[in-house]
């Protein structure tokens, strides 16, 4: 249930590349046997890639990504590379499978420094050690163990995905690399010592769903404990009286963007104040990018294009924000005749460059690194990308308070 | 995403019933197409019911359930009664279909005497009133709706599936039950006053869902949120200099049972505290009853029979709750020898009679209703019931703290 709940976009994204013999599906139905279990397996196209969610514990849920594309072609052509950039782009781990009774991999080599070069981590395996054959077969394994730490430049995990031997190891590997990549980015905890407290500012409206919190309040408050200090939530409406009951300034309120000016006004002017959205912005891409985004809006001509583009297909309320709300607001802002344009889904439209700025979703359903690359694709294309939070923030007249907590956003801000 | 990870055991149950020929399945049809998606069809065997979770908007999250067994027959048998008795124990609301062609309703009579003893509110639906032929259709509808309100006991509402005539009616109708249904049983929002603050003690601990929160800490701080009060949540180790921070006490300190000890050594003594296991065996069953149940531990002799039920089989992880943690504090607090049996599923086991304790799992998959069922049957077989919240907090020793702000569970605690 509590698996299933968590979205993709919240689940590393680990993508097993290989040619089509090297064993690649047995060794993602090895993993699913011994130490994962398979939820469910939404199949796509031939072409599209699979993705099978799962639970790796104790790491938590994951997504193992079946890369069915790459098959036994020995290079990455320029069709191939388009056709697995979506995967590539997206991958938080890589495991390389590579067939242990293979003697050249110049097609993993290719593979492995497009990989590094974006400095995915990458786990090579070297499967099927148990066909090796002859009394020699353990030397044979460790020959081909060294070939491949030689030529690819790590030392491959060994493993027999039919008999489950190097699995366990495997597993290990993964956990362990998984956890150091997740250390590096925080929510909200670099921004709070330990005893602190940070106030939460979460409207009750009939966008909130029934009984709960969704996922980035959630997240926002697990992050808030695991520094060690405590998070105060409350309604705008007793924003004030929470802070007065207080026995000490909080050292950050957060707010959800829509109660943003009731926020401001009760918080005094000595205590940080940010965004929800703000600090998913920051936490799923790149806050200073996003910032210097922004400010093309006051710079927009009659009849730019501006192209408003989302992750995902949703179904759209009345009041939709990507094709009603901002729409308006731009309007409201430029006074400007904008030539306005809407993308849904996993990839971007081509042509960026006739656009005069990107204005991105929330991203919910994308990972860091898939947010990433389409910021260094609205790069470049010379184009400028700002997010909704971020743009939210602005149009409601909070900037720059609410990025003055995040230096390189101010200078971004603060720059021409 | 957000729909789908409601559990079904907190959406209410919104069952359909009606013979075969009442037109069930076009309503339920035309209640998917006009105000409810279809997320997904979970299909039973041929006797059992079928569970679709919708989406009835703006009410939330609910569960349609299409009761195959209940069909052409004119009278609730025995052998009927047991293989409905799992959805009448469960439904939060009966839509009670009726075919405005028919002419006698003894079936829906006897079936609305069923549901109105268990105090479940019904809607009656007048369905196919476009098949009235004539030119008196309009009268002859009108004279059938009175005919069943005569019968039943109750104005139906008046409508035709196949035009989709009423639909929007019958929406309004269930939203407004629902609404009502629901502002009888709070979480905590009884328990607080406008203003007040509740420091909820959440651990951060492996078995705690990496980066979120889990669904009662949600229930909580959003129970908590609509009555106007504000959640200061904080760690165990932090409970104390949280408090410190605070200006003033405290209204409530509501913990996690695993940090029971701690929170109550650390909070001053006339700080109301109590656990989220104690609040939710509150809000899903009768905590006077429960209470009363786990007093019962304390008489248990040698050779006694204990039933543990648990509403789902779920995987169990080493130091499960249900097999190895209550069986050892069982040992450990009676040290007698114990016949320990398990159950897990939808129902209990037949002949109740020969346990000397009913120990029920916090029951997240089964709603109010359904616990508060399984609550009677032990009564009716004069078995004390306890949960797993309940009894938590009487093993770790924190009774009757953790139930003093409930007088008549406190009235169970210190009678006989």
């Amino acid at each position: 249930m509590n698996m299933n709940s968590t979205p993709r976009g919240e689940r590393p994204h680990i993508a097993v590349f290989g040619r089509c013999n090297a064993g690649k599906s047995s060794i993602i139905n090895a993993l699913a046997g011994q130490s994962i279990s398979i939820v469910s397996q939404v199949s796509g196209t031939t072409t599209d890639p699979v993705y099978h969610p799962m639970e790796l514990l104790p790491a938590g849920p994951v997504v193992l990504i079946d890369t069915a594309g790459l098959d036994d072609t020995g290079d990455l052509g320029a069709q191939r590379v388009r056709r697995t950039k979506s995967i590539l782009d997206r991958t938080d781990l890589a495991l390389l499978v590579v067939d242990a009774e293979s003697e050249s991999w110049e097609f993993e080599q290719e593979l492995m420094k497009t990989l590094t070069d974006k400095g995915t981590p990458v786990i090579v395996l070297l499967n099927k050690t148990d066909l090796l054959e002859g009394e020699s077969a353990g030397a044979a394994a460790i020959l081909a163990a060294a070939g491949v730490a030689a030529q690819l430049g790590t030392p491959p995990v060994p493993l027999s995905a039919s008999n489950g031997e190097g699995i366990g190891e495997l597993k290990k590997r993964m956990i362990s690399v998984l956890s150091s990549e997740e250390d590096r980015y925080r929510i909200v905890g670099d921004l709070l010592q330990p005893g602190d407290t940070a106030v939460l500012v979460i409207p009750i409206d009939k966008a909130a769903p029934k009984g709960r919190l969704i996922l980035p309040q959630q997240q926002t408050i697990r992050d808030i404990l695991e520094c060690d200090a405590s998070a105060v939530v409350t309604k705008e409406q007793e924003l004030r009286h929470t802070l007065d009951c207080l026995g000490k300034k909080p050292n950050l309120v957060i707010t959800d963007s829509q109660a943003f000016l009731k926020a401001e006004a009760d918080t005094p002017r000595d205590v940080p104040l940010t965004s929800f959205s703000i600090l998913f912005a920051r936490y799923k891409g790149d806050l200073p990018s996003l910032v210097g985004g922004v400010k093309t809006i006051a710079r927009l001509r009659d009849g730019d294009k501006v192209l408003i583009a989302e992750a995902c297909s949703h179904h759209r309320q009345s009041d939709d924000i990507g094709t009603v709300k901002i729409p308006r607001w731009l309007r409201e802002k430029t006074g400007k005749q904008l030539a306005i344009e809407h993308a849904a889904g996993h990839d971007f439209p081509a042509d960026l460059e006739q656009y005069a700025l990107i204005i991105h979703c929330g991203a919910c359903m994308l990972n860091r690194r898939a947010m990433q690359g389409r910021i260094a694709e609205a790069q470049a294309a010379g184009v400028p990308i700002v997010n909704y939070g971020v743009l939210i923030a602005y149009v409601q007249g909070v900037f720059p308070r609410a990025i003055e907590m995040f230096p390189s956003a101010m200078m971004a801000w603060e720059q021409g």
